[in-house]
């Protein structure tokens, strides 16, 4: 194998520069060309490729977002889209392609295999932290400390005030950032696509702890469940007093990635490097306790996470 | 004089704390009793007080908020509340108050110098920065801070992703966080509620710059000038992409008080007991240069901090 | 079981009074009543014990250190000293022991149980990270993304000057957070306790990488392998420019928890409750995967954590 | 003036990059070329130039450090070397440059001025705030809040322990940083290079405090004082008991410059290039109170800054 292409694809995660970085230097360390695809997929039809030197990626790790920029592509969901893809990865002379993303970019990744016997090896990489099979994907450690940052910011607040203050935290299908970050701020409700909300029994909650003498109470919401709006509504009108909103948005993307993000995100580029030597491709990179291991795409997608109920309850309890 | 009081009053500012801990130590140091008043001016017509030790106050110049909670009471703004207050002031023999707080709660404690001839003395916090005479007001500095991760977060998606993103921040009547905040992290455009907004300007100059290969910008509007959602509408339509949205709402207001908050609460809180010890009373403390002085209260409230049009222009020319 | 208390000891870690909170909270949720014990085992002998209620554990989540306090205690160490603590439980009715701490402390609770039939379960706490079959201890995050940020400001100063830079960092006898500080940081060099150093080959390579245009470098050392003087010293002589010295110290220790750390903290402590209302005692809990389970405490203490020399490789080869 | 060069010299301070930035764009704004020096009047000797556009100072706001890179050039200070400097600046037709640093970088500006009539204009850089007529300096800001909370982590480990913690920072002349970090943070005790230490009446104090129930005494030493050591060394023989050291060095230089430090860097980069459009030349840009200023280089320089004596003796007074 003389060379190889990495590509960064779908939402941005804090970390996957980290990763990008690690591709192209144990790429080059064991004597490999790295090429950088730049915006994902759709660069990848285009060819919008760019050699990367060790120097190429110096300063990186610590930047948000990613070098190589993402998107998300339509065509690249068609098969004349993928097939242009595959064209371009042959006529460029590339063995083996490192895709960093998400669920759809993993699938993306695997039907490049599945009809072009394109190698490739997924490295999970996204907020949702919703692919089966590897304990974490990168950039869900981040998220979760920026969005607790800001929560412990509102509680600063919310404790000189009688308030209730509502937040709206990432997660379409997933819950998984709400949980953590009511779980380790100690939020008063937290809800959840995966789990239906009762706002008669929240807004219940709500005035029995006031009734014990808690004046504030922060409830956060994954913008899967429910929109902060909605939630204020349903809520005034049941509690009777006035109510904060706070959407963090897209500041839940960006930041320096954690510790955390930032070694494994290096040890997966280097570990998505040996796979491609290895000649063991289709896989992702995986997390499992302290081990780094490969799991088929397809399996690590298909095996969904679920939120931990057992969590949920805790959360609750120790709140 | 033997025996002082302190409140916090309408929306709490970073920084509160150490002036509470300012005045209650170097009370304290200079052989006076100091009263803490809980729940601002509404604690001040229930005699909600508590004497407060040097050791009370340990620990607390870190902490957002303030320990001494605090509310918007419309009865001290009628004579009636302001009499129940004063009553209360006499019958605890305190001789002094000190009230740290921003527009509405330092013409509360002139109105009870006019009216009832309480000895006060005030302390301009508010994250609004819209009092006159003093260079800063305690909690601005943080504040600001908090805005500017939060936007230099956005920066790092922004920069993988072509998109607007919109983030609206606190502001009634000023535009002075949004001003500041575009400034520091070079945002395409800044909303403020003193300068009007031509949406079809905006959205010239943003497609103008995405033709010259600007692929992301950041719009900061102030909650007084229009909401983010307003601003999406305007500009989606005239864009013609797509816009993203954060809200950092009450998150601006908490925590930890950076380096420059606390020296200024701290300094500001020792004044003001020396401006009792004094009996120089009616004012306000007030940050110039690096100095600090004694105005009066309502000279600082009727000279209104306007916008610096020329760093609005600067912040413009420089993104 | 109807009473339990819960004690800190040792060096402490950021996430401690997470933990004790979930044992707090999870154990009077579970009908128990809970004694927190003062300064560690010298609290024990002491018989310095306080009923914990749950309002009493409200808003430490997010502070460092350890509400308890801790201490290293010789007492304890001897027979007699663990027989006055057997004696304290007992006398005060106490059913269970939650020890939260590094290898002394377990060792400590360890010998309770042996010698005394004391129920007692451990948390491992400690930002070496050097206790076996868990995953991860409480700490350990928080310290590594404390270093890390250091290191990363000094890379800003480092890269406009041409200097070689040193931080000391935490770790007797384990280099585990020099090793993933180096890595996440691109350090230059990293040096461990458990690898010898040959600062003739070190010198060699930072004076290669100046030749190769690089102009500063940062080298990190545990302060078991050697101090930052004697690495100054010896680098000075060889490579003939200066360098700058970073002793972080107990710096390492403190910070309000990261996620992470929280996280852990918090499913650590209803564990440890979860296992003494099971009756299955003399285990430390474990963070194996996703999973947390039970495990022997000699077992843990036994199966010592080495560095991870492939780790190490890849650290130098991607800085 | 059609072109225009600017060097940053010295140690570095965050924020530099903003003054950068400031001149770069606001210069090309006004019609101006712009010519960045590298590695401060090294390169000024070396003709080490680059042309600066727009694009090229983009993103470098909030980055710590230097661009630019900086250096302390010993030839500068010779006549010979200033005349080799002089001829580079008017060989490449520039007319007028914008010197960012301390004391001897503005020095030296004001030598080329003098000497070769080159006209200069000062901006004021320097973590020890030692600059006469401007309030503050670039860096000051960044600086203390990194030292604070590097001394607030320091405090969640001393509540925990029976400890003394001596913390060494920067301020070979001044005690600025120092006593501003010991009043932000309530150290029990500050020394600074302008006020004697009297190491007995100091263990005596910490005596007397943890008589009356203080567990911990942190102390912050500027370098200019004395070594963290040697405290160490007075205090143990006189105290008893262990005392831990924390050596912060240039971690103190890096980071992201705070909204404080960037806010003043643009401005003073966009008044530098208006004085020297209006050609007032020979001056620094100063802050005072709200307002920027141009004094002359010599008088800032002539009027030295003194540590603020009642602020030290309140530090103490409030800790």
């Amino acid at each position: 194998m003389k060379k190889i292409a990495v590509l960064t694809s779908g939402g941005d995660a804090p970390g996957m520069n980290a990763a990008v970085r690690a591709v192209v230097r144990y790429g080059v360390r064991q004597g490999l060309e790295v090429i950088g695809v730049r915006r994902g997929y759709s660069g990848l039809i285009d060819g919008d490729f760019v050699k990367l030197e060790y120097k190429d990626v110096a300063g990186i790790t610590e930047k948000g977002g990613t070098i190589l920029r993402t998107s998300r592509c339509e065509e690249f969901k068609t098969e004349e889209g993928r097939e242009l893809a595959a064209k371009q990865i042959k006529k460029h002379g590339i063995e083996g392609l490192v895709v960093i993303g998400g669920e759809g970019s993993l699938t993306g990744a695997h039907l490049l295999y599945e009809e072009h016997k394109i190698p490739v090896v997924g490295i999970p990489a996204t907020i949702d932290n919703d692919i089966g099979l590897t304990d974490m994907c990168i950039g869900v450690d981040t998220c979760l400390n920026t969005v607790m940052d800001a929560v412990q910011k509102l509680k600063d607040t919310a404790s000189s005030h009688e308030r209730a203050f509502i937040v709206e935290v990432m997660g379409r299908h997933s819950g998984y950032i709400a949980l953590m970050a009511g779980l380790v701020t100690g939020a008063e409700a937290i809800i959840v696509p995966e789990i239906p909300v009762d706002y008669s029994q929240l807004a219940d909650r709500i005035l029995e702890e006031r009734r014990r003498g808690k004046i504030n109470s922060i409830i956060i919401v994954a913008e899967g469940a429910a929109s902060a709006y909605t939630v204020a509504r349903h809520l005034e009108y049941r509690i009777g007093y006035e109510t904060r909103i706070t959407i963090l948005g897209h500041v839940q993307r960006g930041g320096s990635p954690t510790a955390f993000d930032r070694r494994l995100a290096l040890s997966m580029g280097v570990e998505a490097v040996d796979a491609l030597l290895d000649g063991e491709v289709d896989v992702m990179i995986a997390l499992q306790g302290n081990k780094f291991v490969r799991v088929p795409i397809m399996e690590a997608l298909s095996t969904k996470k679920t939120i931990d109920k057992k969590l949920y309850e805790i959360a609750h309890m120790l709140s």
